[in-house]
């Protein structure tokens, strides 16, 4: 057996065996141990920063294109928002054992259903070292054991966080295996643990395209995906014009690096030239590449702005860069069907002062998060109050949109009688 | 491009189309085919048993075992029950658009999550022809397409059942296609029909573990599965022993050839000198075989009746007949073992007046179902308060347990804000 696969094996039995106990910890012991992460993170600032140097430099010099650097990249700030989405996680409701849709049937007996951890979930991800801590703080409190397996370019930083994190761990006293973290950086080893499903309930891949492809296509184990965002905010007729150049400007260049960005602004054509040349100005000044279709791109070149003709490749794609395109349509249904045909059911927006338009949107787009007036930006478990995210889900089973900690648990019927028996 | 292929790929093509409208069918709409079809069953009591009795013939004479006859077989208390369960799941408030977790996040933004249907779900099924009728009508009132693929040896009693649905669905206003079955008995059709992932939303295999694990290695579709039922009832030392034997009895006789019956009892060896012999006498008289440990064995013999010596395969079988198997235990722990050991996570009782060894039962197995003083074969979605199901989960993601109308939506996020932008 190839050194790889033995480790995997010796990690993924550890946490299926932590899995066991980890799932019936007290919420007091899950979150000392999520405190002292986050105490651990401010106390450890320099190292992490040291380790993150290390990577972030050889993929620098590896030539990795710039919105892959921005996701590397570890400084004093990001560390501390870590910090502090830990002690979030950490003042959420502990979601084990929760009871709901308890009754009582005509016959007498009490039912309902108990929520439980799902055991044991695998995380398989890319670049982003914060991914290290938001799993594992998730993970903790809800009482699953985790496999760790990050991107061989953040080896330095995932290592130096996870340590961090098993020390925490064990301080707090949870079981041996809560969090494992995988050393081997040898790409096999992916394959052979997607096998795995008689030791983890779950796998969690958090990267591009390519990743999440690889994943769903040779697990055996329940996969949850999503993450590739190809964002839209159609700009209605009736639109507030202030409104809409603000949440535009916002969801396109607040951090274009990442998966609710926006990529595509569609544009009604009566508002289209009162809009597009206060857009264009502000986009321009952002240094932000324009691609528009002919009657958008007139209009933009008219106002005195560079722009250029957009392709067909251009619809539908995740740019995670400062280019947008822009598409002008003749009415909302224009503006569903484009958004039908190139939307990868991640964010939605619609800005509009129209009350049918902003309804008829919010119920016809089939996305995991439909926005009215508002920037496809805050599509994110921190921002929708769930402390942090495993990642976004644009499937639909079990979890679509940001998965916090409800979203990794099962539950269990419990079943009261006293000694009732089937008719 | 064969014949089947073709078949199946017009008729997704069609669900897809469907499902569209279907998502926004109104209540009244969707409840009045609900209508048609419960009446529709009665009026076609005749024809229904006609069709049924082809299928049963061949079957028989083809040497179908007793158990297997028994869940295709039609009579018209079976045909009047399906009706009856139809209206049920009519009276049922439709999952569809319900709103949950709304609230206001300090920055103003309205945000929760909308219930939606998934879209197209298959079924492919075993044997029981009421499965037909379950899972349409819990498909239409959830507004989700189906397309159904039932076995071939009741493909008689399925046509009768499905051409009856998709009349009434018709005769609604439902959009065609809206239930979907298969003709073509090829069994390569549903290698096939796994594979489109892009034009199907979710698998629900029901039937036996084989074609379950066809289903789980060949799709590309998620799939929701359980149904084998090893399920255990454990008789405490201190379990009123008149309910013990009469849950024991229920769960064993009630109606033996489905998953929530029982296949093992596991008896505290201080209850089981007084225990076994009495339960042994209900059991012979039932005509139930028992296979039991040496210490269970020697009771039972001691007492006069029946018992043969338990083989190593018979804890952990689905029996599916009139077959016990009977383990003595030491103690809970023991119990406890045994469950984790041979369970396949269906539906697990204790029989107990010990509250807290209810509690550490209730708390410990880990089953879609774990009962207290009461008999397994509640495990079923009407008796549930479901109205009806679609099938009995046995994993952790999506839903665990009987699936009923929730456990076939997904949701989205819907986001109402007035300008927000992320800071």
């Amino acid at each position: 057996m190839p050194a790889y696969m033995e480790e995997v094996s010796t990690r993924a039995e550890r946490a299926r065996s932590a899995s066991k106990s980890l799932g019936y910890a007290s919420t007091e012991m899950k979150n000392l141990a999520l405190r002292y992460i986050s105490d651990s993170l401010i106390d450890n600032i320099d190292a992490i920063i040291q380790a993150n140097k290390i990577d972030f430099d050889l993929a620098s010099n590896s030539g990795m294109d710039e919105a892959m650097l921005d996701r590397l990249m570890l400084d004093e700030s990001r560390i501390k928002a870590m910090s502090d989405d830990v002690l979030k996680v950490m003042a959420l409701p502990d979601p084990v054992g929760e009871m709901i849709e308890m009754r009582t049937l005509p016959n007498g007996l009490i039912i309902g259903k108990k929520r439980v951890p799902l055991g044991v979930i695998a995380s398989i991800y890319e670049s982003r070292p914060n991914v290290t801590i938001d799993i594992s703080s998730l993970c903790i409190k809800s009482g699953n054991a985790l496999i760790l397996r990050g991107g061989k370019e953040a080896f330095n930083s995932n290592k130096a966080l996870a340590d961090l994190v098993r020390y925490a761990c064990e301080k707090a006293g949870l079981p041996e295996g809560s969090v494992e973290f995988i050393h081997n950086t040898n790409r096999e080893l992916v394959t052979y643990l997607l096998k795995m499903n008689h030791m983890i309930d779950m796998v969690i891949p958090r990267g591009g395209a390519g990743l999440i492809n690889v994943v769903r296509s040779n697990s055996t184990i329940p996969v949850i995906a999503g993450g590739i965002g190809v964002c839209h905010t159609y700009v209605d007729s009736a639109a507030n014009i202030d409104d809409a150049i603000d949440i535009v400007f916002n969801a396109k260049t607040q951090r274009p690096t990442v998966c609710n960005a926006l990529d595509t602004a569609i544009v009604h054509h009566d508002i289209a030239p009162v809009f597009l040349p206060r857009l264009a100005e502000q986009l321009s000044n952002a240094g932000v590449e324009m691609r528009g279709d002919a009657r958008a791109l007139g209009l933009i070149k008219d106002a005195g702005f560079k722009c250029v003709q957009a392709s067909n490749e251009d619809w539908g794609k995740e740019f995670l860069a400062l280019i947008i395109a822009i598409k002008t349509v003749d009415n909302l249904d224009e503006a569903l069907k484009h958004i039908a045909n190139y939307g990868s059911g991640h964010s939605e927006a619609i800005v509009s002062e129209d009350y049918s338009s902003v309804m008829r949107f919010l119920d016809e787009v089939d996305a995991a998060c439909v926005y009215a007036n508002a920037s496809t930006r805050f599509t994110d478990g921190a921002q929708f109050g769930l402390g942090a995210e495993l990642g976004i889900s644009t499937q639909k089973m079990h979890a679509r949109g940001p998965l916090g900690l409800k979203e990794i648990t099962s539950y269990k019927w419990v079943i009261f009688g006293n000694g009732q028996v089937r008719p």
